[in-house]
Order: C-alpha cells, then sequence, then structure tokens
C-alpha cells in the first residue's frame, strides 16, 4: 500500500490532520492499533478554542458541535471564599465552546467514514521506518499478516506512549519536564452543572474545578495525593470534599448523584523538541502534554495538524519545503506559549505539598491582583481562549 | 518629652511620614540610633512611582528630584540575544524616575531641617513602650542620659532589623519568607550609562541588570552565588561576566571604569502581619522586605506612610479612628501585590541553581508572551509604574 501522508493514531489530532490533508486532496491513510469504540471510550476535557473550531467546520465536522456544544462568555475564579467573575467574551472578543473531546472525535471518524478515507483499526506493532531518508514507510501488524504502507511523509499523532517518538534516537531529542506532586481526581454525573460557567477554586485543602459536558451532566475535579486511589474515593466522600473547598453559594446549591465515572490522573508538563525528524513530523501528545488546568491539550494538537496540513498542502501544490522546515520552529513557539500558561495557572491554583506559607499567600495576591487589574484579566482571558494561530 | 506620634527610624519611611504630619499639623519627633551621614551612606535603589513623586512633592521635597531626576517612559527586557522595550508610558500614561534613594533621604532631611522639626540621631537603645495602652512611651539613652518621649502613638519605620517589630510578642505576628539561593553582586561607577532606560537581563549565567544614577554614574548588577564575597570579584572580573550577560549591542557598546561601590546583597520576600499593634504602627520595611528586582521597597515605604498619615490626620482633624482600625488591612492589600509582583520578576529573570530546564524554558516563554502580548506587557508595566495607592 501506498499514500502520501502515513498518520499514527486516529484520536483527534490524526483525524484532525486526516481531514486537513483530505480537503486539500492530500491522500492519507491513518494506521491505529486500538479499535474505534476503544478510542471513543477514552474520556479527556472538552472545552473548544474557536481556532479548533474553525478547523473542525473547515472540514465538515462542526454541526453536531454547533448544535449541542455549550459556548462560554466567560469563567470564574473562587478564593477567599467568594467567586469573581472574568468576562473573557468582553475582554477579547472571543468565546470557548464546551464539546467532549469523545464527540470531537466521533464527529471526526464519520467525517472520515463520509469520505471513504482508509483506516486501519487495530494495526499492531505500527513502526515507522527510514524517515532519516526520502523513501520512508510504516510497518503494521493485522489479523497476523505484516502489511507495510509507504510514503511521502510520517505524521506521529500517537501520543505521549505512542511508537512514533519512540522511534526516534533519544540523542536527537531534548526533552522538557515537570511533574507535579499531585493528582486529578474527577467525576462525571448525570447532573445539572452547579453553574452555567466554570468555576476553578483555589482553597487550602486543594485545588477544585467545576465543569460540565452538557447542560445535564456535569465533570467535577478535586486535587489529591498522587498515590490516592480511586477506590478510597467514595461518591459521598467526594461530594463532601468537593463541596469543602466550594465558596457556600456552589456548596449550597451543588446538585449531587451517582458517578457515572471516576478516575485519577496525574499532571504532567512535557515538550519534546523538535517536532520533525526527517520526514517524520510529531503532532499533538506525541510531541507534548500539558496539565488540564487551561484545557490547553487538544487544542494544541488542533494547532499543530493546522500548521503541518499547511505545510503539507504548500509542499504538494507548491513545491516548497518551507512550510515543513518551519513546521517544528513554528509549532512549538505556540506550544511553549501553551505549555507556560497551563503551567501558570496549574501553579496559581493547587496547593503544593512541599511549598510554605509564602507560597500560598503569593497565590492569593495573584488572584486578588488578576480579578482587579484589567491588563491581567484580559492576559488570562487571551490565553484561556487560544492565542491565535 | 511628648509629642503626638513617636517615629523610629530616619530613612525615607521616617522621614516621609514626618513631614506628612507635619503638613497635617501633627506633631511628631525622629528617633534614630545612626547619625545623619551614617543613614545618609547607605546606598540603595533609586526608581520612584509617580505616586512616590507627589507625596514628596506635597511636602515640599520635590524640587531637586524634578531637576536632577531622569524620567523614564519604558524599559528593556533582554533574553535569548535580543532586547525588547516595553513602553510603559504608552500602557499606562506614567513615568517613573531615577533618583537615587540617598538623595531622597537628603531632601527629606533638608525639608525636616527647614520645619525646625525634632529628630535626635545616635539615639542609643531605641525601646517602644506600652503601645497595647493608651499611653505608650518609647525611652532611648542619648549621651549616656536616658530619656522618655511620650506620645499617642509609635510608628515603628525602622527597617527589618529594627526594634519596633522586635517588641512585638511573636505569637501577635505571622510571618512569610522566602529567601531566595542568590544574591546580586552590584557595582556603582562613574560612568554614562550603556543605555537610557534599564535592561533586565534573563541570561544563562545568571541575571543582569544595567540600571544608572544619572547620566554620568552607573550601577550595574550581576547575579552571583549567596556564599560569594566581593574580594573574589575584581572590577575586571565582574565587567567580563556583565558583558557576557549582555546582548551583543549592549556588551559593544558599554564603558567600563572603576568601581566607586562594589557590593553583594542576599534578596528576600518577606511580610509580618499585621501592620498595627495597638497605638504601635509598622511602615516600611519594618514589616516587609521585597528583592530588589521592580524595584518597590521604597515605594512601598511610602504608600504605607501615606496611608497612616492619612489614618492619623483623620484621628486628629475628624477624631476617628476609622482610618488606623483600616491601616493595616488596607497597606497590606497593596504590600502584597508590590510582594507577588517583585517575586513574579525575580521569579522570571534570575537562574535557579536547583530547578532543571524546563523551568528554564518557561522563563523564555513567559519573557516570549511579555513582549508579544499588549495585555501582559501592560499588566508588567502597571505593575512596575505603581499600582494606584
Amino acid at each position: 500500500m501506498r499514500t502520501k501522508v502515513a498518520i499514527i493514531g486516529a484520536g483527534p489530532a490524526g483525524l484532525l490532520l486526516g481531514q486537513l490533508l483530505h480537503t486539500f486532496g492530500v491522500d492519507n491513510v491513518i494506521l491505529e492499533r486500538q479499535t474505534p469504540d476503544y478510542v471513543l471510550g477514552r474520556i479527556r476535557a472538552g472545552l473548544l478554542e474557536e481556532g479548533t473550531v474553525s478547523l473542525l467546520d473547515s472540514v465538515g465536522a462542526g454541526a453536531r458541535l454547533h448544535q449541542e456544544g455549550l459556548v462560554h462568555h466567560g469563567v470564574e475564579l473562587a478564593f477567599g471564599g467568594a467567586r469573581h467573575r472574568i468576562d473573557m467574551h468582553a475582554a477579547t472578543g472571543k468565546t470557548v465552546t464546551i464539546y467532549g473531546q469523545t464527540e470531537v472525535t466521533l464527529d471526526l471518524m464519520n467525517a472520515r467514514k463520509a469520505a471513504s478515507l482508509t483506516s486501519v483499526y487495530s494495526a499492531a506493532d505500527v513502526t515507522p521506518h527510514d524517515f532519516g531518508t526520502d523513501h520512508p514507510r510504516v510497518t503494521y501488524v493485522k489479523d497476523g499478516v505484516t502489511h507495510e504502507l509507504a510514503c511521502d511523509f510520517i505524521a506521529g499523532c500517537d501520543g505521549f506512549h505512542g511508537v512514533s517518538r519512540a522511534s526516534v534516537s533519544a540523542s536527537a531529542i531534548t526533552s522538557y519536564e515537570r511533574v507535579y506532586p499531585f493528582g486529578w481526581l474527577g467525576i462525571l454525573s448525570e447532573t445539572p452543572p452547579v453553574s452555567p460557567e466554570l468555576i476553578y477554586n483555589n482553597h487550602a485543602r486543594g485545588f477544585a474545578l467545576c465543569t460540565m459536558r452538557s447542560t445535564h451532566r456535569s465533570r467535577y475535579y478535586v486535587q489529591c495525593p498522587l498515590d490516592d486511589h480511586v477506590d478510597q474515593w467514595s461518591d459521598e466522600r467526594f461530594w463532601d470534599e468537593l463541596k469543602r473547598r466550594l465558596d457556600q453559594k456552589a456548596a449550597d446549591e451543588i446538585i449531587t448523584g451517582p458517578s457515572i465515572e471516576k478516575s485519577i490522573a496525574p499532571l504532567r508538563s512535557f515538550v519534546a523538541e523538535p517536532m520533525r525528524f526527517g520526514r517524520m513530523f510529531l503532532a499533538g501528545d506525541a510531541s507534548h502534554i500539558v496539565p488540564p488546568t487551561g484545557a490547553k491539550g487538544l487544542n494544541l494538537a488542533a494547532s499543530d495538524v493546522h500548521y503541518l496540513s499547511q505545510a503539507l498542502r504548500e509542499y504538494y501544490d507548491e513545491k516548497s519545503s518551507a512550510g515543513l522546515d518551519f513546521y517544528s520552529a513554528k509549532a512549538l513557539a505556540r506550544v511553549w506559549k501553551a505549555v507556560r500558561f497551563s503551567w501558570w495557572m496549574t501553579s496559581m491554583l493547587h496547593k503544593f505539598p512541599d511549598e510554605g506559607e509564602f507560597a500560598a499567600r503569593i497565590q492569593i495576591a495573584e488572584l486578588d491582583y488578576l480579578v482587579s487589574s484589567k491588563a491581567a484579566s484580559t492576559s488570562l482571558s487571551e490565553n484561556y481562549v487560544g492565542l491565535p494561530f
């Protein structure tokens, strides 16, 4: 089999890249080691920047999003017992859309199916080869038979643990990492959200986040020790702890219910440089991870594949490799700004067990300043709604 | 001897408070353990916010400042080999004035002398008493004789190591502190500044600052290990190290010369709460210390004594203690914002020996964002020129 671009990974990054390339007339094949149901079963964040929404629209995968997504104009910061609203729309003219990553993936899968593009699911032992040469290829095993996909370029969209980055010689990669000393315990419940907008809570007991998937499905998180296990957290304990970290009004008004999903996720900042290795390009989590505070993960994957698809379009339409040569630097410039923002939001909102009272007071001083300064709240807003591509 | 307000310390905080009270008709006496020459010999920063300048004007101590001070409209940030100017005036409509703290002190001393107000220098064993009662007093020894100054209120303007805060029961104070793992090695030289505005340099070898006292007197700093001693730093070594941390243009253009002062200062953030203990009020360094990055120390002392003088005026003119009751909370709200700003500038610009490459890249990402975002550079500017009183 032969294609122009072999895409490894059928998460939102790979699927969106495939659709963008398709609209540019660039032939591509996606290889995914899991089944479609497995991919759709992964619960992830769901806050889309306008740039991400535009990309989904541009590939015809935005219809349901506009129907079911919740458009948010602001966000709330709670600390010292009070809530403060940041009007992001007033500050930037932009909004964000609440729409689950699982739904994005499903819409992209359906778009790909409708366009009859080739995707190989349950592909075992996917391995990129020869991307240091002009003749890269990807091998994989399907139903016990080894296949080879010859291509012009490989796009590694297979996440943090994927084979793409792992296939590169360690000496060719510089990586930067911070692992935070806590996790997020999250639950999903069929209850109406406590507030129509997100509430980010800084509390002496630890961070808490009130978010949602829809008007009838809530997503709540509390910061927890990294070595906690979900079994230690009954629904009752979760709701009790959450309420203790909310302002009085939210604690009084929150509607609780049985959890339909409960999990603990670690928080990590990670960047591997560069994002290009010969004829292989990394995009999304394969190259960088952000903590979920600020919801940048999916949106960064979208800007990566936007840059990459434009560079590939330029290569095929204009016979210029300038875009490809500049891809890594261009993507990383935006990546680092989002990594900084996510690190900053995380640093300002969480309780750091090894830091003293000075650090806790600095957080409150920063939040106090943030909600009192137009410039500072505009700065938060412009990052939250997404810096321009 | 009896007065309304006994002021401990004849640094700029105590002297400015004394002059402000005098303009409000509130009798005061200053007690200082050092000689005037000793006080004037202390080299300190010299960047005044407009609010500080206005206070000096209001007590008639601004004439020389307006003649000799350098008004700055912007500041430069240097990183990654390039300099980026932040136009603070365009962002905020405000400026800062370069004028040495020593000069401020001298002008205030002269104003005090001209008004024939009582100051006792070389006062030994200054001790505040009975500030938990309605009859506070301060004792001191002068020329071997013990004196007592009876008063309505005591103002502790005697700095971090002063007797005022030390006289309060430890259980009545909550303090917050961060000591930074490096110092500033600074020199003063009779050379024209390398650039008309300040240059804050983030460099892999460590922070460097190009500042000045006048058009012909430069002040330069390099970050150094805390246990370094000035004897290890010949002028030649200092200039070599400084040049390595500057952008090429600055390194080429800098004019070096013999140092006329050279010293190493530690960097510390410190806040003691509250700022009132019965009839004793703390102001300036007696209550809080900031690292010099951002030049907030003197300006915070000025806003403290502004609040305190207004509260005392209200007490005597309007027979209301509301201002005095609110002094600590009001002053601390502004203090913490400046403590946060100074901590943030320090964190963004210095090399932290115990932090890894992730932290260094986050600094660059933050600086990159800062110089590219109007909101973020406005936020820096509004803090740098001074948040409103």
